[in-house]
């Protein structure tokens, strides 16, 4: 079976850290590798431009003896002669490319892509929705500075409503058991839905925490623990202010996402920026400092040469790790046995897109693709959209057998299979459709 | 001699057959070719944008283990800067790259750069012209479906008065010895012209047809049967109705050509669209469906799963035939001796340049080059554009040496050689060149 | 130590010519080379488009069988997520690439990217600053032409106030010990400051030339003759009329840099053209016609077939010449050591940029970078930009210890510490940086 990485959730711990072995193993002699993927080729296809990322899978593509196709300008607007994503994924790997590199604007597209190609697909970004080897990277750094990832405080700092990376990062430190800080710019919290993600996926309590040993970066900021242990263990070593940051093991900076910032927002007048007067912080006495890059001015050029901000090698581990996804999805290199079942979907084959998200790849995208969707939970009746993941809009749940329809609170609903669901956002378009509300006329 | 690829009649019949043989040893082992042109460069030139046909062409020669400088986004328009393309290919000629691969928006760019160019130059799409590389793959694709291409039965679906590839594919057809089936979207017949050349170049005959076997898809067509039979042996098997279609070896649908389109085309409100009940038709049963792709809508996604439909494989074969080519025209592989002479050319060295087409190469680029014609036929005198093969517009000729001039029809011609023809719009202009008609001051 | 090409200076002559050993070797079987910087990546990061040079350094790295990065349409105007090029040099210097060859739109660029680079950066052009491997072509070319560069005479024809390869290549003849004969366009004569460091560094005298023997193309030219010998010799031979011209080894022609003409250069009506008339002159019997491609008019067609016509043999000879010093900063091959110290700057540390160059890197860029300046002389204080050359701007020179500023011709300066020194504009802005005259309140 193909595998692609559309979301860094679908690698599993052990898969990760058998990426991390063959990473170090490639960073000891980067330029000895060309004949792990000789006379294979990665195409990057770019529907927005990503020089960095697209760089640096390119650059780990020739580390490994392959060739590059390159596409850094491709555009989904193309109207005259453009063509599907589901088609242009079929073409390109059906035969010109081992593997494909997908950036594009819309969330899902990934998905879209994995769904359709031949060959594995990588995320290299879609819109706000992942950007799973970036958290890869961060991840692997991590790994190379500090030898593991569990039981380690990592504080985030800055723009933690809208970047992305960071919100992937917190996911994935979860999982690995790491204790998160969040020293959010005011005004830039870490948005609820991710909070509530952390506590119903991967169990972690959000705490106040007491940063005063973070000195003045911290100053003005609504700090939050978020921690993988349960509270009662949490109360041992917390008291009534909170609890108290002690030492930092990594430090991770994001620049103002302003690209994404609605009139709410306002123009951050005063961000955080990060210098030696911070840093000399007791806290961050082993703390490592890092960015996902680019930055602005959010880090002072004064500490570049502090041997603790590691954001320009941060970026550089991103060849070997890259090096180490591209073998192991091309069949090079073997990675443990990952038994988790793959995510189910199912078409949305009656009734209208039930996607909320207008930026979803079903609706910028709908040609040759059925809109499709994953089970959330069955009572009450929660579904997400299977390309962007994003909860789907509807008053009421039908049963494409029976023609009924009811409440998503229903338990008649637990019998109907996921292939026979049909979403209805209200009654005008249950009539529409046929359908007739369960109970009323004899509900079966 | 360096061999280019302008057109698909520069590669004789056993040369093709030859070119496809190397493309199956190719596909067996696609991964396993890289010391083919190990140390070899290509060049994609590319005036106007066409990812799909450069990847293809990145990615054979990829896979032979040579090199590739990409150029995607060349504009001829840069006047400050920009540089005459008869100069281009000969700096990546000499020194850069071993073959050229070139797109270009003007008619006759391929004829140009291979007149200058010290590498060979492949044409990948020049304006309306030629796109031999396309005709290739889809000859390719009907060798590995059908095994040979002689006496299949293809029939072309949709707009097929602009597409440059189903022409191109026709005259192909033709010269292999196959039939093929006009089934055209209406008001989008073939072109009289394309016509012509059929029966003049490759003897086929146009015959109506029969296509109610074809069900749905050919209903509100007028549709045709070109024939390499002769008519007395056609007439053994057709009746008053014309030849009747009975089984289809392939179907080969085009998109519309929208932007080709002229005012007198107007919206196309309805076009073609092949689907699930068009391939019921009994005539369909063993038919291949090919498209060049992008497709829009003409192909219906229902048919995506059905192993007749192989437009994906088709696009995917594009890669080991333009392996072979590449191999071949590099001097790695041999092909059969090619004893067709090359077609001769002559300076248009006096008066303006006689070819229509305002698109011409010879017009949009004319510094460093001098017009060319070849000669179509001696009496009548008979001209083409040597680059975008246009007939020449004039109404007299003359003869540089004895300063007289002729109408075309005139005997006298047929003494004049070529370098020494003169086009002559009119008589004022031929009074201008110091021209008089010939017999009315003596003509030799 | 790295080493980087930012200026033809920064190779002895020595190196050259070792360069040119290399290239030699490399031209006789350019397609056997794959072995010698196999593993390798060169990234090519153009902030303005160049596809001929882009395509040549490009070109070598393939042959050497390295792996080419290409980030072919960066701009440094990416205000909203856009890096200082200074980070972008450190992370894909630091491990996606080997080499970096660069080319940007503002001069100081290849300095200043040199100064953050982990690896070798190659200044592919920067501005009107610096674009050497133009000039080691140039060079490259007389080399293999005449076999050595020493005595040689080379006419420099055309354009030479704006053209930027001119300048170089000039300073790089003088190094060699060639004449230069200048035979401009009339109105785009050599700049004073070019000739003043012709004199000043290299002790070429320039001396009225007497071109009659070139024939037409130096009619209406008011022709110089710069000479590496010395005067009193040089008077040996050159009468009242100035130095004669006899015979050529090389006519330089360069292109209208029209997209640097300001108002006063008006349009150029009648540019010189050298065609088939012009190389009948006597003095160029011999003579190989240079130019750095892009032509547009001003070298006719008509000799393009001519034997001396090297321009295009020209353009291809820049690829082995690359070849050379690509694997030289590599380290895959040895160049002869260079006792030549490196050129030593220090920041300003104090006070508003002193360069007065409106698109240096300093201004153009300032993020994260400090701007440093060069001595020239220090009697009088003369500096220059470390990054851009530009002579710096200020009245006054101020001492960071003492707090006292001076006159740049003041002897006091000479005792201070480069790393001291404080460059201001006017009084008031050292009044503005608690600076005092000296002398005024007691000068140390």
């Amino acid at each position: 079976m193909i595998r692609h990485l559309v979301s860094i959730d679908d690698l599993s711990i052990e898969e990760i850290q058998a990426l991390f072995t063959w990473a170090d193993r490639f960073s000891e002699d980067p330029r000895g590798q060309s004949e792990m993927c000789r006379g294979m080729i990665a195409a990057s296809l770019f529907y927005e431009p990503s020089t960095r990322t697209r760089l640096s899978f390119e650059s780990a593509m020739l580390r490994l003896g392959g060739g590059v196709l390159t596409a850094a300008e491709m555009t989904s607007s193309s109207a005259a002669k453009g063509e599907s994503l589901a088609d242009t994924v079929r073409v390109v790997g059906g035969g010109y490319a081992d593997v494909i590199v997908l950036r594009h604007p819309s969330e899902g597209a990934a998905q879209l892509a994995a769904r359709y190609s031949p060959v594995p697909v990588i995320n290299a970004g879609d819109g706000a929705h992942e950007h799973p080897t970036q958290t890869l990277c961060d991840l692997y750094n991590l790994h190379v500075e500090r030898g593991h990832i569990e039981g380690l405080e990592v504080v985030l700092a800055g723009d933690l409503k809208y970047s992305r990376t960071v919100h992937s990062f917190a996911y994935a430190l979860a999982r690995f058991g790491a204790g998160i800080v969040c020293v959010p710019q005011p005004g830039f919290e870490m948005p609820e839905y991710v909070v509530r993600r952390l506590r119903d996926e991967f169990g972690v309590e959000p705490v106040r925490a007491d940063t005063r040993r973070l000195g003045t970066l911290a100053a003005e900021s609504d700090a939050m623990y978020l921690t993988p242990q349960k509270p009662h263990q949490l109360s041992l070593f917390t008291d009534a202010k909170g609890w108290e940051l002690q030492q930092v093991d990594a430090l991770y900076m994001t620049r103002p996402q302003t690209e994404r910032f609605d009139q709410s927002d306002g123009g951050v007048s005063k961000y955080m920026r990060l210098d030696r007067r911070d840093m000399a912080a007791e806290s961050l006495r082993d703390a490592v400092v890092m960015h996902p890059l680019p930055r602005r001015d959010e880090i002072s050029s004064d500490i570049d040469e502090d041997p603790r901000s590691i954001y320009f090698k941060q970026a550089g581990r991103g060849v070997p790790i890259r090096m180490a996804l591209l073998s192991a999805l091309m069949g090079q290199i073997e990675l443990p046995v990952n038994n988790s079942p793959a995510r189910e979907s199912w078409p949305v084959s009656v009734g209208a897109n039930p996607c909320p998200n207008p930026s979803c790849i079903s609706h910028t995208e709908p040609r040759h693709v059925q809109p499709r969707f994953v089970l959330a939970s069955r009572q009450p009746m929660r579904a997400r959209c299977a390309y962007c993941s994003r909860e789907l809009l509807y008053r009421f749940v039908g049963c494409a057998t029976t023609g009924h329809y009811h409440l998503p609170e229903s338990a008649a609903l637990r019998k109907v299979r996921p292939e026979n669901l049909v979403f209805l956002p209200d009654e005008e378009q249950a009539a529409v459709l046929n359908f007739s509300q369960a109970g009323v006329r004899g509900d079966s």
